[in-house]
């Protein structure tokens, strides 16, 4: 069973969960073949088309002539349980929460070697759409107070699986670096009277320096101090704190933005190991005008080492604007 | 030339230094042999004894019959300059400063092949103490705001060269992250009127469960919310913000509980690649109450993945009760 622990000092919060030790991995060998290189079903893969007993019941299925194309299930492997209530307890400096929350893999495809920038923009539409209805479903539980959406693609991003998946953790607390970022963006709000990612957004299309792709209600950019080579932010245009106020249009624009920006990853760095995250509010702040939610793209190209751990700067040793130039370069295939 | 950023929205700051992009790599093979079982001396190594013209000359040296010691010499490939003054500016939500800073190099011995685990106390307590100095001398310029002291020993913990080395950044910014930590700090003072790190070496001590070494003057351990297996914390047992306020006394005391613990994660984990930084305050919270420099070492155990970077949370899959009783029970060489 797990737990939550709060360093009172650092106030950061940590899942401990002891039973995630176990997880199998498919990834031990670091020279595995590129995504499309690989089979399109593998007989062990808890993910594949005929594995569906592998994993616990499916909480959500898009079905298409009978055959799922998209399902979220429970992960087996949970960093917490979604049973039992919400304790806490302070004893000196020490902070502890029982670990109540809810962990979910969302399976992006029954195709066990395909990837978002090889899929079809509805392929990516219909997974975006899973992630938003299921979140929708779980900001109606009073005891979470967020979710967290995030993808970890290949072995150096942290995957123990090759079937592309993303996963959904939601969480009894607010993490203390997400309202570090709320609270700098009401305060620029108090400073300006503006959202400084709606600023942002829009200074960076007109600069045009660091832009990758431009969608009609989406951009995506390189920030101006991005943290590494082709760090990547994909900003909604109109503002909204919460990743499931998404509307229809804008799933499908997110979908073309998204999986356009990934193939440029894909082609123009050889199917590079990455994470993405959806950063969104806390469900309570649904009517924030300061914060804004994005998608976060960070490919595995530089490694976190003391500096970046001791300071939380870093060192970026790339030029953001020639990061972009690369990537729009980049011959699509098709 | 080098350039700081500031991202307004996050208000993460960035150093873009392209000219690191060149520099060369000891570490092409992913399966290199153990630090002890490399050779003593390597002709290509820049930090070797006899290599000394492939460096700058040196800022601090260490001499015993002649020989050096310890030195420290200016980075070859710096992240920032030290020359030039203190620019700023800001256009719309683009904060640009001069890459202005200081960036050098701690060799830790003469021989290639030894780690701070493998050595005599006294040596360890000799780069301690060229640190402190050196970091004293710094301190000095008022264009500085403070030093990162840090350490990547291994591949996997971001260095590009084998001979043992520390690396100090001296930065004309306060990171927002160390910001954060000086005001969470601060607040806990103001609640409770005590330090929180103070608190928390002594109950630290008390409950004993979490305690991986003690000396008279500090005391190592695993915080009680780790942020990942064997991620510990090495405190003074006397309340001082800035690294550089450590006397000769805890200089000695801090060698050899450094030196213990780092040997427990040697042959404890048989030669993990780990960060160590050193976690002070800007040189002008000379005087702070509430906060306690701290030196904290992160072994290269787990990988940092989408949930860590999008919520700031971790996921510790060991109970810090567990990996310090096996620290403690490691046996010790000799």
């Amino acid at each position: 069973m797990s737990e939550l622990r709060q360093n009172l000092a650092t106030k950061e919060w940590v899942i401990i969960a002891t039973e995630r030790a176990q997880r199998p991995a498919d990834f031990d060998d670091p020279r595995r073949p590129h995504t499309h290189a690989r089979p399109s079903r593998v007989e062990t893969c808890p993910f594949c088309p005929g594995n569906e007993h592998m994993s616990a019941p499916a909480v959500l299925e898009v079905l298409q002539d009978g055959r799922w194309q998209v399902r979220i299930v429970p992960n087996k492997y949970p960093a917490l349980a979604d049973h039992g209530g919400v304790e806490r307890r302070l004893d000196g400096t020490a902070r502890w929460m029982s670990g109540f929350g809810v962990h979910e893999i969302l399976i992006e495809s029954p195709e066990h070697n395909t990837t978002a920038a090889l899929q079809e923009d509805p392929q990516v539409a219909r997974a975006l759409r899973a992630l938003r209805q299921r979140q929708q479903q779980l900001e109606r539980d009073p005891r979470l107070m967020m979710t967290l959406c995030f993808k970890n693609h290949g072995s150096a991003a942290g995957t123990s699986l090759e079937h592309p998946h993303c996963q959904m953790i939601s969480v009894p607390v607010v993490p203390h670096h997400i309202r570090q970022r709320l609270a700098d963006a009401l305060a620029y709000h108090d400073e300006r009277g503006t959202c400084v990612y709606c600023d942002m957004w829009r200074q960076e299309l007109d600069a045009g320096l660091r832009v990758v792709a431009e969608g009609e209600l989406f951009v995506a950019f390189l920030p101006y101090a991005a943290l590494s080579p082709f760090h990547i932010w994909i900003l909604p245009r109109r503002h909204a704190p919460i990743f499931t106020q998404i509307s229809e249009p804008e799933t499908e624009d997110l979908a073309r933005v998204l999986r356009q920006v990934l193939a440029r990853l894909y082609y123009g760095l050889h199917d590079p190991d990455f994470n993405f995250v959806i950063r969104s509010a806390p469900t309570h702040e649904e009517h924030s005008r300061s914060f804004h939610w994005y998608l976060s793209i960070v490919p595995k190209v530089t490694k976190i080492a003391g500096f970046e751990l001791g300071s939380g700067m870093f060192i970026n040793t790339a030029l953001p604007e020639e990061s972009a130039r690369f990537l729009r370069e980049v011959k699509l295939a098709g």
